[in-house]
């Protein structure tokens, strides 16, 4: 590629000349992004840890030079570099985890956010952005709790600090003598949160079937009581990270009303997962029941194909933000306020943070409620395909129907050390990025499966039945020790 | 313009044929950011909140339709709409917070950190990326530690999420009965950080000059030992909100010395602002003792002209991040890390999370360490050039003499009711992007400021003297009512 002229490294992406800053360096950027995934021609580089360090650092040298190489060069040389590093989810053989590949839309949404800035603590800041966000996550927050009096939504960073404010707000409103209730199958943010919020450990409940369940929780409530614990927040999953699961919210929701009735006990959904098979009128029913949490987290960075971060954690009513509200004489001075200045700083645990909402409300405009719940059914659709093709083979184990779009299965037979080994080589040969996960077999015993978390609305039948062909191929290898190392002489292309 | 032709809207960024469907929407993008700040013409909107809510809902709509409007009409409506409704920090005239106009090579760079998408939870998400993170995060530690034993950083969301994991860490260290010892002047995240953690609120410091007295440290640290309370973390500022001022360092690290060497106490420095001083021959020394923390906030979202989010926490001894390891078995099992892939998950409170080091390593990259100096000179430049127009002007009263890149003034003997009015109209105008402070005057009476916190490096001084006039302007009219909600019926286009 000619190098294009180079530009003054200095120059702004906002203002009236912003654009035209930007433009040759988008294309330089975009050009890389190509060279780089032709380099890497599959869904992550080969030869593992090392071997991609190695790559890395050769191409990127000293971390701060005094000298500067130019914007073209910079932007060249390191985008390709991390492209042809990169585990990239737009390969539908990268497939590990909720690890979403966003539309192109969401993307380029993304990159006016970056251009203009703005930052939501105060209006002088962001007016127009700030509008913005009071709608939309208004409107998405009474798509979550229609019955609520005052449906609200916070934009956070993901699922960990959506749960976190969930335990807060709970914390805030029943007293810091609050003990967290969860299941074994609920995402680890649960007990961070707790840790960092100064609460004690979690109550923690096993969960065989890898769902919670109602009876258990209510005998936990109990339990707390008589041993004196004032008040409990029992966090519910919607979409479990290991199975994809939707734990039984109306009966989680009946067994904690009694509580709840006399102040003693809330319900924080996770649905980072589940959360938008609300807009799929063929899996809306899998999550009845959300509308009666006190606090629901969602992440629009899984089924809702955004760019990291969009995360929202939804309320039935605004008042319940109320602990939130905060005073910096300079972002939010009385006086300010009282004439008329929206006050922004009590919607968030950050100061300075980005518009990601943006790229949000682009996308929900571009595509639709029906456009987005097509790509949500077309992901369970291609998950419920790879599960029949698990099915129909003698030689892999199906753990069971999937729910959402996750699918965990592995070879018939194999030792828990077998499948392990089985996706770390297919890791380090660039093949395939296949997550793990523990669940009971059906005989009952604790097992590591191998699992597919598929998102990518532009999976093909073909991907996956060649995705169980690597998978079969590589069980075959399994007796051969491990070479995570291990950088084949010559690259095939195939996959 | 004529509407390229309509792609579709569920093209995904990543991938060989991201960059193809990126490129027409990237496009769209540039020129709906040029239509927006041609209609804006000036630092923001004009006529205040009511207006801009107004403008921007005409031309939103619903926001959650059924039926979506595809791909270019979403970004063009949205974007100019959100551009036109900007706060544009790239404007000279937009200058009230630590709000940075980003450089147009880093907001291209993130771009690919969109489009790519990579997570930074796990290296099976992130294999590059991953690599980039820990190579220049190590590097820019160790300029702020250059004795450290192992320096390190982790990257945050900003400087209230750095001083957060500041203070969790000397909780984990020192135990959870610590207090947090600050001055008035310290970010209102401190306090925050207080409250999120469970620990009793900070004991606030009287700061009457601005910055935190080694005296009144030493002494604080005193009474606590005296009523028992076991451990401290003094929190310092280098560059604060109000004025920009930096909190004698050297001093403060000698008053704590002694307890610190009994693990009594821990000092943090937030120099989210005045971090990048260390990069400047010039300025270098007014940060001088930074190297004597225990933890250092950085925010390269402000000196260093990134796109929102760029923050950092910097530590001189990687073990001391120990605190925040933790084990989930999707994205970290033993096994997995026995076999060599890198655990990610300790380096964040937050689990998925965008590679934000990326436009940060395209930058150093492109300018060098001595470019970005630069750029810190020209704005500490500005700040000093402002200063001296003020103080030769006989109708404005300046406070002091920028120690970095903030100028607090106000009308020769203007009442606060006036100085916060004029900062009001200013932005219905859509004049002036103003901030405001309180601070002693000369006679030792508290009184509110107008601020200006100069962040643009591109600004001229004929930008400064017509600021200058335009308050000049103002506060003539301050005696007529205030009409936030007026909108001028015709444009002139003039600042």
């Amino acid at each position: 590629m000619a190098a294009p002229p180079t530009p003054d490294p200095t120059l702004l992406a906002g203002g009236p000349a912003g654009p035209r800053a930007l433009r040759p360096l988008v294309e330089t950027v975009l050009a890389a992004l190509a060279d780089g995934a032709a380099a890497r021609c599959g869904p992550l580089p080969r030869g593992g840890p090392d071997a991609v360090t190695r790559r890395l650092l050769t191409r990127y040298g000293a971390a701060l030079p005094a000298q500067g190489t130019g914007a073209h060069d910079a932007l060249h040389s390191l985008v390709t570099a991390l492209a042809e590093g990169a585990a990239d989810p737009a390969d539908p053989h990268c497939a590990a985890h909720l690890h979403a590949p966003p539309l192109a839309v969401a993307a380029a949404a993304d990159l006016a956010a970056a251009a203009l800035n703005p930052s939501m603590d105060s209006w002088d800041q962001a007016p127009a952005a700030s509008v913005l966000e009071r709608h939309l996550t208004g409107a998405l927050a009474a798509l979550v709790h229609p019955a609520g009096p005052a449906p609200d939504a916070l934009v956070t960073t993901g699922g960990t600090e959506a749960n976190l404010l969930g335990a807060l707000l709970a914390r805030e409103r029943l007293g810091p003598r609050l003990t967290l209730v969860c299941g074994a199958n609920a995402h680890h943010s649960v007990r961070r949160a707790a840790w960092l919020l100064g609460l004690p450990a979690p109550l923690v409940l096993p969960t065989p079937t890898g769902a919670l369940d109602p009876g258990a929780v209510a005998a936990a409530l109990d339990r707390l009581d008589a041993a004196g614990a004032a008040r409990a927040l029992v966090v519910a999953t919607a979409g479990t990270t290991d199975a994809g699961l939707i734990d039984p919210l109306p009966g989680l929701a009946d067994a904690l009303a009694a509580h709840r009735a006399r102040g003693a006990a809330a319900l924080h959904v996770d649905a980072a997962y589940g959360g938008p098979l609300l807009l799929s009128d063929a899996h809306r029913a899998k999550v009845a029941g959300l509308d009666r949490a006190d606090s629901v987290t969602l992440d629009l960075h899984k089924l809702g194909w955004q760019p990291v971060a969009a995360g929202l954690l939804t309320v039935p009513d605004t008042a319940w933000l109320a602990a939130l509200t905060q005073r910096a004489d300079y972002l939010n001075a009385e006086d300010d306020t009282e004439a008329g200045l929206p006050d922004l700083l009590g919607r968030s645990l950050r100061t300075t943070r980005r518009p990601d909402i943006l790229k949000i409300a682009v996308t929900i405009r571009a595509l639709g409620t029906t456009g987005l719940a097509a790509l949500v059914d077309s992901v369970c659709d291609a998950a419920r395909a790879l599960a029949a093709l698990v099915a129909a083979e003698p030689r892999l184990t199906l753990w069971a129907r999937p729910t959402i779009s996750t699918v965990l299965f592995r070879p018939a037979g194999a030792a828990d050390e077998q499948v392990a080994a089985i996706r770390r080589r297919l890791l380090a040969e660039g093949r395939a990025v296949l997550g793990r996960a523990c669940a009971l077999d059906a005989a009952g015993r604790p097992a590591l499966w191998l699992k597919a978390t598929l998102l990518n609305p532009q999976a093909q039948h073909s991907d996956l039945a060649a995705l169980i062909k690597l998978v079969l191929d590589q069980a075959d290898h399994t007796t051969e020790p491990e070479h995570p190392e291990h950088e084949s002489p010559a690259k095939d292309g195939s996959r």
